[in-house]
Protein backbone atom coordinates (compact mmCIF):
# COMPACT_ATOMS: atom_id res chain seq x y z
CA UNK A 1 0.00 0.00 0.00
CA UNK A 2 1.37 3.20 -0.99
CA UNK A 3 2.13 6.16 1.74
CA UNK A 4 -0.59 8.97 1.87
CA UNK A 5 1.20 12.37 3.17
CA UNK A 6 -0.92 15.00 3.71
CA UNK A 7 -0.31 16.53 0.83
CA UNK A 8 -2.00 18.12 -2.33
CA UNK A 9 -0.61 18.19 -5.93
CA UNK A 10 -2.11 20.23 -8.17
CA UNK A 11 -1.63 19.90 -12.51
CA UNK A 12 -2.38 24.02 -13.47
CA UNK A 13 -3.18 23.73 -16.82
CA UNK A 14 -5.42 26.61 -17.70
CA UNK A 15 -3.67 29.93 -18.65
CA UNK A 16 -7.17 32.51 -18.32
CA UNK A 17 -6.57 34.72 -15.31
CA UNK A 18 -9.59 33.53 -13.63
CA UNK A 19 -8.49 29.60 -13.46
CA UNK A 20 -5.09 30.99 -12.25
CA UNK A 21 -6.70 31.97 -8.84
CA UNK A 22 -7.33 28.17 -8.00
CA UNK A 23 -3.90 26.31 -8.03
CA UNK A 24 -2.56 29.01 -6.19
CA UNK A 25 -5.41 30.04 -3.69
CA UNK A 26 -5.71 26.01 -2.85
CA UNK A 27 -1.49 25.66 -2.62
CA UNK A 28 -1.23 28.69 0.05
CA UNK A 29 -4.08 27.61 1.89
CA UNK A 30 -2.97 23.71 2.49
CA UNK A 31 0.70 25.56 3.13
CA UNK A 32 -1.50 27.06 6.20
CA UNK A 33 -3.00 24.11 7.37
CA UNK A 34 0.39 22.38 7.42
CA UNK A 35 0.02 20.57 4.63
CA UNK A 36 3.00 20.19 2.08
CA UNK A 37 1.68 21.34 -1.44
CA UNK A 38 3.29 21.18 -5.24
CA UNK A 39 1.99 22.47 -8.75
CA UNK A 40 2.49 21.20 -12.01
CA UNK A 41 1.98 23.76 -14.44
CA UNK A 42 1.83 22.57 -17.94
CA UNK A 43 0.12 23.86 -21.14
CA UNK A 44 -1.82 27.00 -21.19
CA UNK A 45 -1.13 26.70 -17.35
CA UNK A 46 2.72 27.74 -18.19
CA UNK A 47 1.54 31.34 -19.02
CA UNK A 48 1.09 31.67 -15.25
CA UNK A 49 4.66 31.24 -14.69
CA UNK A 50 5.94 33.40 -17.50
CA UNK A 51 8.07 36.47 -16.79
CA UNK A 52 5.93 38.23 -19.43
CA UNK A 53 2.74 37.15 -17.51
CA UNK A 54 1.27 40.57 -17.26
CA UNK A 55 0.49 40.01 -20.46
CA UNK A 56 -0.87 36.92 -20.87
CA UNK A 57 -3.34 36.22 -18.30
CA UNK A 58 -6.85 37.52 -19.71
CA UNK A 59 -10.82 36.21 -18.92
CA UNK A 60 -12.33 35.95 -22.51
CA UNK A 61 -15.88 37.65 -22.25
CA UNK A 62 -17.21 35.43 -25.64
CA UNK A 63 -17.69 31.77 -24.98
CA UNK A 64 -18.28 31.89 -21.33
CA UNK A 65 -21.92 32.41 -20.54
CA UNK A 66 -20.92 31.87 -16.79
CA UNK A 67 -19.00 35.14 -16.38
CA UNK A 68 -21.24 37.21 -13.89
CA UNK A 69 -21.90 39.70 -16.59
CA UNK A 70 -22.25 37.51 -19.33
CA UNK A 71 -22.91 39.78 -22.53
CA UNK A 72 -24.20 38.12 -25.82
CA UNK A 73 -21.21 36.53 -28.26
CA UNK A 74 -21.76 39.60 -30.61
CA UNK A 75 -20.89 42.09 -27.98
CA UNK A 76 -17.58 39.75 -26.67
CA UNK A 77 -15.89 39.87 -29.82
CA UNK A 78 -15.35 43.51 -30.00
CA UNK A 79 -12.02 44.68 -30.28
CA UNK A 80 -11.27 45.38 -26.06
CA UNK A 81 -14.24 43.25 -24.31
CA UNK A 82 -11.26 40.27 -23.38
CA UNK A 83 -9.50 43.48 -21.08
CA UNK A 84 -12.61 44.77 -20.04
CA UNK A 85 -13.18 41.21 -18.69
CA UNK A 86 -9.84 41.33 -17.20
CA UNK A 87 -10.37 44.52 -15.65
CA UNK A 88 -13.57 43.14 -14.55
CA UNK A 89 -12.04 39.98 -12.74
CA UNK A 90 -9.59 42.13 -11.26
CA UNK A 91 -11.37 44.03 -9.78
CA UNK A 92 -13.69 41.55 -8.39
CA UNK A 93 -10.99 39.48 -6.87
CA UNK A 94 -10.34 42.99 -5.15
CA UNK A 95 -13.21 43.44 -3.72
CA UNK A 96 -13.09 39.88 -1.90
CA UNK A 97 -9.52 41.05 -0.63
CA UNK A 98 -8.14 38.16 -2.50
CA UNK A 99 -4.19 38.72 -2.75
CA UNK A 100 -3.18 39.29 -6.61
CA UNK A 101 -1.48 36.34 -8.88
CA UNK A 102 1.56 38.06 -8.00
CA UNK A 103 1.88 38.16 -4.21
CA UNK A 104 -0.04 34.48 -4.66
CA UNK A 105 2.91 33.85 -6.20
CA UNK A 106 5.46 35.40 -3.69
CA UNK A 107 3.66 33.48 -1.03
CA UNK A 108 3.62 29.78 -2.74
CA UNK A 109 8.22 30.45 -3.53
CA UNK A 110 8.29 31.77 0.31
CA UNK A 111 6.08 28.65 1.95
CA UNK A 112 7.81 26.34 0.03
CA UNK A 113 5.17 25.13 -2.56
CA UNK A 114 6.93 23.10 -4.85
CA UNK A 115 6.59 24.36 -8.62
CA UNK A 116 7.08 22.52 -11.55
CA UNK A 117 7.13 23.47 -15.52
CA UNK A 118 6.50 20.90 -17.53
CA UNK A 119 9.21 20.01 -19.81
CA UNK A 120 7.04 19.19 -22.48
CA UNK A 121 5.44 21.77 -22.82
CA UNK A 122 7.97 24.25 -22.42
CA UNK A 123 9.50 22.42 -25.64
CA UNK A 124 6.26 22.46 -27.53
CA UNK A 125 5.65 26.42 -26.43
CA UNK A 126 9.55 26.67 -27.43
CA UNK A 127 10.02 28.24 -24.01
CA UNK A 128 12.92 28.84 -22.50
CA UNK A 129 13.67 27.98 -18.81
CA UNK A 130 14.77 31.60 -18.54
CA UNK A 131 11.57 32.62 -19.59
CA UNK A 132 9.82 31.65 -16.26
CA UNK A 133 9.78 33.30 -12.78
CA UNK A 134 12.58 32.07 -10.21
CA UNK A 135 12.24 28.89 -8.45
CA UNK A 136 10.69 26.64 -10.85
CA UNK A 137 11.85 23.07 -11.40
CA UNK A 138 11.39 21.44 -14.73
CA UNK A 139 10.23 18.09 -15.00
CA UNK A 140 7.32 16.10 -17.00
CA UNK A 141 4.47 13.96 -16.38
CA UNK A 142 6.12 11.42 -14.32
CA UNK A 143 7.56 13.81 -11.51
CA UNK A 144 4.00 15.03 -11.25
CA UNK A 145 2.89 11.45 -10.48
CA UNK A 146 5.30 10.27 -8.67
CA UNK A 147 4.43 13.13 -6.01
CA UNK A 148 0.58 12.47 -6.40
CA UNK A 149 1.31 9.05 -5.92
CA UNK A 150 1.71 9.75 -2.27
CA UNK A 151 -0.16 13.10 -1.81
CA UNK A 152 -4.09 13.18 0.31
CA UNK A 153 -5.44 15.15 -2.60
CA UNK A 154 -4.72 15.50 -6.08
CA UNK A 155 -6.29 17.45 -8.15
CA UNK A 156 -6.53 18.56 -12.10
CA UNK A 157 -7.54 22.33 -12.76
CA UNK B 1 -0.78 8.61 7.92
CA UNK B 2 -3.83 10.52 6.81
CA UNK B 3 -7.06 8.10 7.21
CA UNK B 4 -9.00 7.82 4.10
CA UNK B 5 -12.51 7.57 4.22
CA UNK B 6 -15.13 6.30 1.50
CA UNK B 7 -15.81 9.67 0.35
CA UNK B 8 -15.83 11.70 -2.85
CA UNK B 9 -14.82 15.38 -2.51
CA UNK B 10 -15.61 17.81 -5.57
CA UNK B 11 -14.98 21.55 -6.42
CA UNK B 12 -17.53 22.37 -9.19
CA UNK B 13 -15.99 25.48 -10.34
CA UNK B 14 -17.90 26.19 -13.95
CA UNK B 15 -21.06 27.57 -14.76
CA UNK B 16 -22.31 25.94 -17.68
CA UNK B 17 -24.90 23.84 -18.07
CA UNK B 18 -22.72 20.96 -19.52
CA UNK B 19 -20.19 21.13 -16.44
CA UNK B 20 -23.10 21.14 -13.60
CA UNK B 21 -23.83 17.86 -14.79
CA UNK B 22 -20.80 16.24 -13.17
CA UNK B 23 -20.56 17.09 -10.08
CA UNK B 24 -24.11 16.29 -9.54
CA UNK B 25 -23.97 12.79 -11.47
CA UNK B 26 -21.21 11.78 -9.43
CA UNK B 27 -22.15 13.25 -5.87
CA UNK B 28 -25.50 11.20 -6.09
CA UNK B 29 -23.62 8.55 -7.34
CA UNK B 30 -21.73 8.01 -4.95
CA UNK B 31 -24.59 8.43 -2.14
CA UNK B 32 -26.25 5.13 -3.82
CA UNK B 33 -23.10 3.28 -3.48
CA UNK B 34 -22.85 4.12 0.47
CA UNK B 35 -19.71 6.99 -0.02
CA UNK B 36 -19.85 9.95 1.81
CA UNK B 37 -19.67 13.01 -0.80
CA UNK B 38 -19.38 16.88 -0.61
CA UNK B 39 -19.13 19.45 -3.10
CA UNK B 40 -17.45 22.86 -2.78
CA UNK B 41 -19.18 25.37 -5.64
CA UNK B 42 -16.46 28.17 -6.47
CA UNK B 43 -16.02 30.61 -8.93
CA UNK B 44 -18.73 30.63 -11.64
CA UNK B 45 -19.65 27.02 -10.31
CA UNK B 46 -21.69 29.13 -7.43
CA UNK B 47 -23.94 29.80 -10.55
CA UNK B 48 -25.16 25.83 -9.97
CA UNK B 49 -26.88 26.97 -6.17
CA UNK B 50 -28.30 29.87 -6.78
CA UNK B 51 -32.00 30.53 -6.49
CA UNK B 52 -32.06 32.31 -9.73
CA UNK B 53 -30.12 29.44 -11.68
CA UNK B 54 -32.57 28.67 -14.35
CA UNK B 55 -31.37 31.83 -16.12
CA UNK B 56 -28.02 31.13 -15.54
CA UNK B 57 -27.25 28.02 -16.69
CA UNK B 58 -26.22 28.07 -20.26
CA UNK B 59 -24.03 26.47 -23.13
CA UNK B 60 -22.32 28.55 -25.21
CA UNK B 61 -21.68 26.85 -29.12
CA UNK B 62 -18.89 29.66 -29.49
CA UNK B 63 -15.41 28.30 -28.76
CA UNK B 64 -16.83 25.54 -27.81
CA UNK B 65 -15.71 22.84 -31.47
CA UNK B 66 -16.46 19.69 -29.39
CA UNK B 67 -20.20 20.44 -29.13
CA UNK B 68 -21.98 17.39 -30.60
CA UNK B 69 -23.22 19.64 -33.44
CA UNK B 70 -20.56 22.33 -33.53
CA UNK B 71 -21.04 25.43 -35.34
CA UNK B 72 -19.30 27.39 -37.38
CA UNK B 73 -17.78 30.32 -34.76
CA UNK B 74 -19.52 33.03 -37.10
CA UNK B 75 -22.76 31.53 -36.43
CA UNK B 76 -22.21 30.77 -32.95
CA UNK B 77 -21.71 34.11 -32.49
CA UNK B 78 -25.48 35.05 -33.90
CA UNK B 79 -27.70 36.39 -30.82
CA UNK B 80 -29.91 33.17 -29.91
CA UNK B 81 -27.22 30.54 -30.71
CA UNK B 82 -26.56 29.93 -26.94
CA UNK B 83 -30.16 29.36 -26.00
CA UNK B 84 -29.89 27.40 -29.09
CA UNK B 85 -27.01 25.49 -27.04
CA UNK B 86 -28.62 25.41 -23.88
CA UNK B 87 -31.80 23.70 -25.44
CA UNK B 88 -30.05 21.04 -27.53
CA UNK B 89 -28.09 20.22 -24.33
CA UNK B 90 -30.98 19.22 -22.36
CA UNK B 91 -32.68 17.56 -25.13
CA UNK B 92 -29.84 15.64 -25.15
CA UNK B 93 -29.80 14.95 -21.28
CA UNK B 94 -33.48 13.87 -21.24
CA UNK B 95 -33.06 11.35 -23.86
CA UNK B 96 -30.51 9.52 -21.73
CA UNK B 97 -32.65 9.72 -18.56
CA UNK B 98 -30.67 11.61 -16.83
CA UNK B 99 -32.63 13.73 -13.92
CA UNK B 100 -32.61 17.42 -14.63
CA UNK B 101 -30.19 19.54 -12.79
CA UNK B 102 -33.31 20.84 -10.45
CA UNK B 103 -33.97 17.13 -9.10
CA UNK B 104 -30.40 16.25 -9.25
CA UNK B 105 -29.68 19.11 -6.48
CA UNK B 106 -32.86 17.86 -4.61
CA UNK B 107 -31.15 14.77 -4.45
CA UNK B 108 -28.27 15.97 -3.41
CA UNK B 109 -30.12 18.09 -0.67
CA UNK B 110 -32.30 14.85 0.54
CA UNK B 111 -29.51 12.06 0.17
CA UNK B 112 -27.05 14.06 2.54
CA UNK B 113 -24.45 15.71 0.33
CA UNK B 114 -22.68 18.03 1.68
CA UNK B 115 -22.59 21.24 -0.38
CA UNK B 116 -20.36 24.32 0.31
CA UNK B 117 -20.54 27.92 -1.02
CA UNK B 118 -16.91 29.25 -1.42
CA UNK B 119 -16.82 32.38 0.81
CA UNK B 120 -14.46 34.28 -1.38
CA UNK B 121 -15.85 34.18 -4.42
CA UNK B 122 -19.51 35.06 -2.91
CA UNK B 123 -17.86 38.53 -1.91
CA UNK B 124 -16.05 38.86 -5.37
CA UNK B 125 -19.28 38.35 -7.04
CA UNK B 126 -21.59 40.27 -4.42
CA UNK B 127 -23.32 37.20 -3.64
CA UNK B 128 -25.27 36.58 -0.15
CA UNK B 129 -26.42 32.94 1.71
CA UNK B 130 -29.27 34.12 0.68
CA UNK B 131 -29.25 34.05 -3.27
CA UNK B 132 -28.14 30.69 -2.99
CA UNK B 133 -30.52 27.50 -2.57
CA UNK B 134 -31.16 26.35 0.89
CA UNK B 135 -28.88 23.92 2.79
CA UNK B 136 -25.77 25.14 1.57
CA UNK B 137 -23.43 25.53 4.15
CA UNK B 138 -20.55 28.27 3.33
CA UNK B 139 -17.07 28.20 3.71
CA UNK B 140 -13.35 28.60 2.38
CA UNK B 141 -10.58 27.02 0.79
CA UNK B 142 -9.20 25.32 4.23
CA UNK B 143 -12.70 23.97 4.64
CA UNK B 144 -13.07 21.75 1.26
CA UNK B 145 -9.21 21.22 2.02
CA UNK B 146 -9.76 19.55 5.20
CA UNK B 147 -12.58 17.33 3.84
CA UNK B 148 -10.75 16.71 1.21
CA UNK B 149 -7.61 15.52 2.96
CA UNK B 150 -9.50 12.43 4.25
CA UNK B 151 -11.63 11.79 0.76
CA UNK B 152 -10.57 8.55 -1.34
CA UNK B 153 -11.51 10.47 -4.09
CA UNK B 154 -10.98 14.52 -5.00
CA UNK B 155 -12.39 16.23 -8.56
CA UNK B 156 -12.13 19.37 -9.50
CA UNK B 157 -14.53 19.75 -12.19
CA UNK C 1 -10.11 2.39 5.50
CA UNK C 2 -10.31 1.71 2.11
CA UNK C 3 -7.13 -0.09 0.06
CA UNK C 4 -5.01 2.66 -1.58
CA UNK C 5 -3.39 0.70 -4.85
CA UNK C 6 -0.63 2.45 -7.50
CA UNK C 7 -3.35 3.77 -9.73
CA UNK C 8 -4.08 6.46 -11.62
CA UNK C 9 -8.01 7.22 -12.24
CA UNK C 10 -8.85 9.92 -14.73
CA UNK C 11 -12.45 11.40 -16.24
CA UNK C 12 -11.80 12.60 -19.92
CA UNK C 13 -14.48 15.06 -19.85
CA UNK C 14 -13.02 17.41 -22.80
CA UNK C 15 -13.33 16.75 -26.63
CA UNK C 16 -10.88 19.62 -28.10
CA UNK C 17 -7.44 18.65 -29.28
CA UNK C 18 -5.30 20.39 -26.79
CA UNK C 19 -7.28 18.92 -23.63
CA UNK C 20 -7.34 15.55 -25.52
CA UNK C 21 -3.20 14.85 -24.68
CA UNK C 22 -3.25 15.24 -20.91
CA UNK C 23 -5.33 11.92 -19.81
CA UNK C 24 -3.29 9.79 -22.45
CA UNK C 25 0.18 11.37 -21.67
CA UNK C 26 -0.73 10.48 -18.27
CA UNK C 27 -2.08 7.41 -18.42
CA UNK C 28 0.61 6.47 -20.42
CA UNK C 29 3.24 7.60 -18.34
CA UNK C 30 1.64 6.07 -15.34
CA UNK C 31 1.32 3.06 -16.76
CA UNK C 32 5.58 3.62 -17.61
CA UNK C 33 5.75 4.17 -13.80
CA UNK C 34 4.22 0.48 -13.31
CA UNK C 35 1.03 2.19 -11.54
CA UNK C 36 -2.41 1.24 -12.84
CA UNK C 37 -4.67 3.55 -15.15
CA UNK C 38 -7.93 3.75 -15.94
CA UNK C 39 -9.41 6.52 -18.31
CA UNK C 40 -13.40 7.12 -17.94
CA UNK C 41 -14.68 9.19 -21.07
CA UNK C 42 -17.86 11.43 -20.31
CA UNK C 43 -19.40 14.12 -22.15
CA UNK C 44 -16.98 15.84 -25.10
CA UNK C 45 -14.11 13.37 -23.66
CA UNK C 46 -15.92 10.70 -25.64
CA UNK C 47 -14.80 12.38 -28.90
CA UNK C 48 -10.91 11.21 -28.28
CA UNK C 49 -12.17 7.35 -28.39
CA UNK C 50 -15.23 7.86 -31.72
CA UNK C 51 -13.71 6.08 -35.03
CA UNK C 52 -14.19 9.41 -36.60
CA UNK C 53 -12.56 11.32 -34.44
CA UNK C 54 -10.28 12.89 -37.23
CA UNK C 55 -12.57 15.17 -37.71
CA UNK C 56 -13.99 16.06 -34.13
CA UNK C 57 -10.48 17.04 -32.32
CA UNK C 58 -10.45 20.85 -33.06
CA UNK C 59 -8.49 23.92 -30.96
CA UNK C 60 -10.49 26.76 -31.12
CA UNK C 61 -8.71 29.67 -30.91
CA UNK C 62 -11.91 32.24 -29.96
CA UNK C 63 -12.47 32.61 -26.48
CA UNK C 64 -9.69 30.77 -25.94
CA UNK C 65 -7.30 34.38 -24.49
CA UNK C 66 -4.35 31.33 -24.01
CA UNK C 67 -3.46 30.00 -26.87
CA UNK C 68 0.39 30.40 -27.86
CA UNK C 69 -0.77 33.09 -30.55
CA UNK C 70 -3.89 34.49 -29.01
CA UNK C 71 -5.29 36.03 -31.62
CA UNK C 72 -8.23 39.24 -31.61
CA UNK C 73 -11.73 37.47 -30.98
CA UNK C 74 -12.77 38.97 -34.20
CA UNK C 75 -10.14 37.29 -36.06
CA UNK C 76 -11.04 34.10 -34.19
CA UNK C 77 -14.44 33.92 -36.05
CA UNK C 78 -13.49 34.09 -39.37
CA UNK C 79 -14.20 30.55 -40.97
CA UNK C 80 -10.57 28.51 -41.05
CA UNK C 81 -9.09 29.41 -38.03
CA UNK C 82 -10.56 26.91 -35.56
CA UNK C 83 -8.09 24.41 -38.30
CA UNK C 84 -5.28 27.01 -37.71
CA UNK C 85 -5.75 27.14 -34.02
CA UNK C 86 -5.61 23.09 -34.76
CA UNK C 87 -2.71 22.76 -37.33
CA UNK C 88 -0.66 25.45 -34.88
CA UNK C 89 -1.48 22.47 -31.73
CA UNK C 90 -0.70 19.40 -34.22
CA UNK C 91 2.53 20.97 -35.21
CA UNK C 92 4.02 22.55 -31.31
CA UNK C 93 3.31 18.45 -30.19
CA UNK C 94 5.37 17.46 -33.06
CA UNK C 95 8.55 19.51 -32.33
CA UNK C 96 8.26 18.58 -28.29
CA UNK C 97 8.46 15.12 -29.97
CA UNK C 98 5.03 13.62 -28.31
CA UNK C 99 3.41 11.05 -29.92
CA UNK C 100 -0.19 11.45 -31.64
CA UNK C 101 -3.32 10.96 -30.23
CA UNK C 102 -3.51 8.13 -32.36
CA UNK C 103 0.06 6.80 -31.30
CA UNK C 104 -1.10 7.35 -27.61
CA UNK C 105 -4.66 5.44 -27.72
CA UNK C 106 -2.28 2.56 -29.27
CA UNK C 107 -0.20 2.79 -26.37
CA UNK C 108 -3.06 3.03 -23.63
CA UNK C 109 -4.49 0.04 -25.38
CA UNK C 110 -1.28 -1.73 -25.85
CA UNK C 111 -0.14 -1.98 -22.18
CA UNK C 112 -3.68 -2.52 -20.92
CA UNK C 113 -5.14 1.48 -19.53
CA UNK C 114 -8.41 0.37 -18.65
CA UNK C 115 -10.62 2.26 -20.73
CA UNK C 116 -14.22 3.44 -20.27
CA UNK C 117 -16.94 4.80 -22.17
CA UNK C 118 -19.82 6.42 -20.36
CA UNK C 119 -23.10 5.38 -21.26
CA UNK C 120 -25.50 7.98 -20.30
CA UNK C 121 -23.06 10.19 -22.33
CA UNK C 122 -23.19 7.84 -25.67
CA UNK C 123 -26.98 7.88 -24.85
CA UNK C 124 -27.05 11.55 -24.54
CA UNK C 125 -25.18 11.69 -27.59
CA UNK C 126 -26.85 8.87 -29.78
CA UNK C 127 -23.58 7.63 -30.02
CA UNK C 128 -23.33 3.38 -29.99
CA UNK C 129 -20.71 1.47 -28.92
CA UNK C 130 -19.56 0.60 -32.88
CA UNK C 131 -18.76 4.02 -33.18
CA UNK C 132 -15.80 3.78 -30.68
CA UNK C 133 -13.00 2.51 -31.31
CA UNK C 134 -12.02 -0.83 -30.24
CA UNK C 135 -11.42 -2.05 -26.60
CA UNK C 136 -13.67 0.19 -24.86
CA UNK C 137 -15.37 -0.76 -22.15
CA UNK C 138 -18.69 0.30 -21.55
CA UNK C 139 -19.76 1.35 -17.57
CA UNK C 140 -21.18 4.20 -15.72
CA UNK C 141 -20.17 6.66 -13.12
CA UNK C 142 -20.05 3.81 -10.32
CA UNK C 143 -17.72 2.20 -12.32
CA UNK C 144 -15.57 4.38 -12.29
CA UNK C 145 -16.12 5.44 -8.38
CA UNK C 146 -15.61 2.06 -7.49
CA UNK C 147 -12.31 2.00 -9.44
CA UNK C 148 -11.29 5.57 -8.15
CA UNK C 149 -12.12 4.90 -4.45
CA UNK C 150 -8.99 2.29 -4.76
CA UNK C 151 -6.70 5.38 -6.88
CA UNK C 152 -3.96 6.64 -5.20
CA UNK C 153 -4.17 9.71 -7.80
CA UNK C 154 -7.70 10.46 -9.21
CA UNK C 155 -8.11 13.84 -11.57
CA UNK C 156 -11.33 15.32 -13.54
CA UNK C 157 -9.81 16.62 -16.79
Amino acid sequence: MIERKNRLAIIASKGTLDMAYPPLILATTAIAMEMEAGIFFTFYGLNIIRKDRKNKLFVAPIGNPAMPMPMPNILGMLPGMTSMGTMIMKGMMKKANAPSINELLEICRESGVRMIGCQMTMDAFGLKKEALIDGIEVGGAATFLAYAAEAAVSLFI
